[in-house]
């Protein structure tokens, strides 16, 4: 007799955009985005894929960004971005990741950690998709967190890191990983009304040993398993949340002791 | 009777490296780059400028820094900038760049903050000078800290910011300005042995009134006339310092109460 109640359910078909910043095709980051591809598939889930150095993504926010805006005119940017997305008049490139994001329901950005944050190239992408009117701005007013913009939407940083972990740690030298990552995690992904959960780092990537690789690859497949399911980082909320209105947390909300970045996430289980 | 004891003393000719980065001529970018330009040639010193998107800076790293790589062969990218830097084989955009690095006595760092970082053209500027073998990396072993590559220099991040300075408060919602920076202060400037000012922030840059600008500029001016003489963010030193060999922050050294990130700064005073 087979007891069905113990089977596992199929999670619901999901639409996965993976962002991939790597200039060589037969890099580790390349080979961690073609094993999300393959394992998010095999889970029954559509993926697109925006490898960036394959598709010369042009990284600088610049005037041809905006098609419509008069040479001899001062480009406030994002004030041009603005009435550009609203106008649906951005450049073809811009829009066409704007509705692969549009589309996702998870935004899964792979790339090797460089001077601490994202490779220039990735940086681009998000300065120039992740534009006011379309991510954020006067036209998309907060609530910040998950009634923004881009709110129902999952997101996961994976990324590849050439120093030691013990370096990232709670008191490595370069500061621990997550408040390395807040000004993407929260000033990015949850700006924007994503949820990002725990990001995905491999350590140690100078020099990894072949037998790390698929124990990497076991534990990265954890994570893409759990990427509807696991718990975001609870970040706070803005509106309606923890912060007066001049965007500062009221006082005495967090936990006794507590300081530093640290105070924008709500105590798990809280 | 005039009393000359209490002239300033000229500070000595110093070098300075002004590294810019909007895309606008008529920004308030562009306008505080040419202030900063002005204010310290009429100190006596020697001033060179890097205006990122003017030179069409390329922000993607890619196979095109190596001119000696092959076409064929696997790009480990950080090992090949290494060897180019090591062999003087660098493309001539990074080691014209390199130059006016080793050239300067400090470097300004000029930008609209974008996504609570660089803009990616500057990011970009960073992840293609900064290679191994001349700002760190096995070649250019720690100490990180003033004993490292790029030591002797000073460097001032200078930059617009959209929103309320409350928001970036040590309670402001998107994490007090001095943790969001640490990528860029500790991770960038220190990692490399530039010794890095408090930043220089303008705030509310969306809509900033015209007699504010009066404003900023006095304040920019005493900032730059500090260049040399204010106190560098007082990071702690790695190697002989307060770390150990996994790189961690020894037991017991911070103060107590301490935590975030502020645990790798010294007390003032200390």
């Amino acid at each position: 007799m087979t007891d069905t109640t113990s089977t596992r359910p199929r999670p619901r078909r999901k639409k996965i955009l993976v962002v991939s910043a790597h200039p060589e095709p037969r890099s580790l980051n390349a080979a961690l985005t073609d094993f999300a591809v393959g394992h998010l598939r095999a889970a029954g889930h559509e993926v697109k894929v925006s490898d960036l150095y394959a598709m010369k993504w042009k990284a600088a926010v610049d005037a041809d960004d905006i098609p419509d805006h008069a040479a001899d005119q001062r480009l406030d940017i994002l004030a041009a971005q603005e009435r550009a997305t609203l106008a649906g008049r951005l450049s073809a490139d811009v829009t066409a990741e704007q509705d692969k994001v549009r589309w996702s329901d998870a935004v899964v950005l792979q790339f090797p950690m460089w001077w601490f944050s994202v490779p220039a190239i990735l940086k681009g992408w998000i300065d120039r998709v992740f534009t006011n009117g379309f991510a954020h701005g006067p036209a998309v007013p907060p609530p910040y967190g998950e009634d923004g913009a881009l709110g129902g939407r999952r997101a996961l940083l994976s990324m590849t890191i050439g120093a030691r972990e013990s370096a990232f740690s709670d008191r490595g030298v370069h500061g621990n990983l997550t408040d390395v990552l807040h000004p993407l995690q929260h000033g990015v992904l949850w700006f924007t009304g994503m949820a990002p959960l725990e990001p995905f780092a491999v350590y140690g990537t100078v020099d990894l040993p072949e037998e790390r690789f698929a124990a990497v690859l076991r534990e990265y497949g954890r994570r893409l398993d759990g990427l509807f399911t696991d718990e975001p980082v609870p970040f706070r909320a803005l509106v309606g949340g923890d912060y007066g209105r001049d965007m500062r947390l009221l006082p005495g909300v967090e936990a006794p002791g507590a300081g530093g970045l640290g105070i924008h996430v709500r105590p798990r289980g809280a």
